[in-house]
């Protein structure tokens, strides 16, 4: 018989009528004969709840007791959703991540899984019975309970996928699937039937935010497929796949932009080697996360060095920054939070030359500056000004044609 | 060094303030040179809130979802008091009813603690750490999260303090102690500075609702001094200990009300031997606990048979008492809830004859009538009509010399 995960986030459990929808989807997927294992998320804002609680607590917040808190968040919408489904006749059992196995590492707070036990849920299944799982959680090698950090249910749902040798793990969530860019800022967005892991991972780099980078690559890394779907329509969404070798894919997948970068400026820096090494060293030294990073040409025996970092980093390297400063002896550091990061995304680059040039050729044509450059095999990003991102993605989305024929005329739900 | 158990219930840990004054008290304790072990209750109105969601999403509600679901209401309370005690720096681990090891039957909804193995509080206890323990709760033999029904929470202090041959179990609560009679309806209460297990266990049995019953059995199974206490004046309440030889008792050491019961009476019932029974075996199969009971002499060959259930019991029984009627040829059945039961209580009993006939004497004086009368030991409960209840305790409570010199000005906050 035919296994699937569903896993649901918290906007899909959020009230008792969303748990009510929820419980007669798994009833209709039962109806089909498949057999469902269910992960779920915290109900609505329960988790930011349970943060703000906190705070008001105690300004020290040990991460084992905010585990311990945090995790009591899917324990309650499992328990519910399992009083749903009994309601509609369906048998269904809840299971903390202990009690299903899912063995992490000590690191609370952000907890990586290292193995799927999974007895008990195999047992549900073979009683007939829907194994309602907590996402987010898991019990350490010291017996401590454990969350898995953000993206953590996903990473819960895909875990459990791949050691019940699942024949699919369903996201569902307040999106109908992956887009071939923000319909918010692209109005002829499209959804996309499927996207292959790679061109998932690199969006999701680029701060796509349907699906967390780390669940992701751990479906990559098992061969779990997924599909990302909406709870609030059941419409089919986006599947994510392996690549195929005869996959007709169109050449670029999507366009993603992200808004939540700055950039930052070394000046005149003395041009020897070692010294974009010695930067990237002293900020990954501070945990600061530096994305692009590009060197000018040299004129007068000095250059200057420019990266992205979050801008919800910015704070915390200021102190290292002034330090490179004197230790490079460069003039200073000048910061730009105005910016945006705009990527190109398709597996069809590899075997697609002159992309590039039809991107930046575009993006001339509207006289949008580029300010700096990155590149993988799969995707190209570039740096513009805030301004520019409207039209940058909807002119890239037409030249690749991309362009759906219909327009969102509403925007989308804010995703939470 | 000295080991206390600190049992806080919900109105102890309502709010973040609360819980910060909690916090203050513990570091307090600690400071005086003593281990300390806490048991906590979920905050305020949460488990009343969690049952209410419950209603929303189900009207099915199996009894191990509802166990999953409300053991999540401590589990906040004892992270975010760690928090607390954290930012005062005393080191403190919070540990679920599993984690603790307190292993109960599988009774979900209202199991019994088999055993405590508490190895991990033993740890922090060494380790100079502070283990704030969840109360209510435990895991089943069969690793199942198991709640332990009303009064859960006092009965994990208990058992965690026998386990641990704690020096005291001390319960915090939002009353001062336990007092001569309900100052609600007896101005002249006095706040009682000890009381015998024995005592305290009949106070339960007959209504009083300071300490559940089965905690006070199981602090006298296992010789565990008990000292009911305010979390919101902090100063000393009442001990409660083994009755000593030579305890200079009063005679009397409180009068206990309950209105919580009704009485119903099968009349004209056929006056042959095992109609009691057959009552008391039939409604027992309806779970209705029968508490007083009482057949009138018999006239003209038929009798009535009067007893007391809980109100809340009534509806369950209609049926059963129906069939009673038709089974036995009895002519019908009457209930009354406007009634009051009253009850002495006082090891002084036992070696004091005279008791029941000043009791009698006394609301005689009053022109109360005596509905029904039931005894044990120590105890001498009568049925009055509700009207009567603050004039009974009041004449009762003067009658064997109780009375304070001080009035309560103001009513005690709902007992929670």
């Amino acid at each position: 018989m035919a296994l699937v995960i569903q896993k649901y986030g918290g906007t899909s459990v959020a009230d008792a009528d969303r748990l009510k929808a929820v419980a007669e989807h798994i009833a209709f997927t039962r109806r089909r004969g498949t057999d469902v294992v269910v992960v779920v998320s915290a109900m609505g804002k329960e988790t930011d709840k349970l943060i703000a609680l906190a705070n008001q607590v105690s300004s020290v917040r040990p991460d084992r007791e905010m585990d311990m808190l945090l995790s009591t968040g899917e324990r309650r919408s499992m328990a519910l959703l399992c009083m749903a489904l009994a309601e509609m006749g369906i048998p269904a059992r809840s299971y903390t991540g202990s009690q299903v196995g899912i063995i992490t590492d000590n690191a609370h707070g952000h907890a990586k899984i290292l193995e799927v036990r999974g007895d008990r849920v195999r047992d549900a299944i073979a009683e007939g019975v829907v194994a309602v799982v907590a996402g987010f959680q898991g019990q350490s090698l010291g017996r401590e309970i454990t969350t898995l950090g953000r993206g953590g249910s996903d990473t819960t749902a895909v875990a459990l996928a791949a050691a019940l040798e699942a024949d699919v793990c369903e996201i569902y969530t307040d999106v109908t699937g992956v887009f071939s860019a923000d319909p918010r800022v692209c109005p002829l967005a499209r959804r996309l039937a499927r996207v292959s892991f790679e061109e998932m991972l690199e969006t999701a780099a680029v701060g796509g935010r349907v699906l967390a980078l780390r669940s992701v690559e751990f479906a990559r890394n098992h061969d779990v497929p997924l599909h990302v779907r909406s709870s609030f329509t059941w419409e089919p969404g986006t599947w994510i796949v392996p690549e195929e070798p005869d996959m007709e894919a169109p050449i670029i997948s999507n366009i993603a932009h992200d808004l939540s970068e700055a950039k930052v400026t070394i000046t005149n820096v003395p041009d020897r080697p070692g010294v974009a090494a010695k930067i990237l060293r002293s900020l990954a030294e501070a945990d600061v996360n530096i994305d692009m990073i590009v060197q000018n040409t040299s004129t007068d025996g000095t250059t200057d060095m420019s990266f992205t970092m979050p801008k919800s980093d910015l704070e915390a390297s200021r102190k290292v920054l002034a330090d490179l400063v004197s230790e490079l002896e460069a003039s200073g550091v000048t910061t730009q939070t105005d910016i945006a990061k705009v990527s190109l995304i398709g597996a069809g680059m590899k075997t697609s030359p002159g992309v590039a040039a039809t991107m930046f050729e575009t993006l001339a044509e509207q006289k949008i500056n580029i300010e700096m450059i990155s590149t993988s095999t799969i995707r190209i990003s570039v740096v513009v000004s805030r301004d520019d991102v409207e039209t940058a993605v909807q002119s890239l989305h037409t030249a690749f044609g991309l362009d759906s024929e219909v327009s969102y005329s509403a925007p989308l739900p804010e995703r939470r």
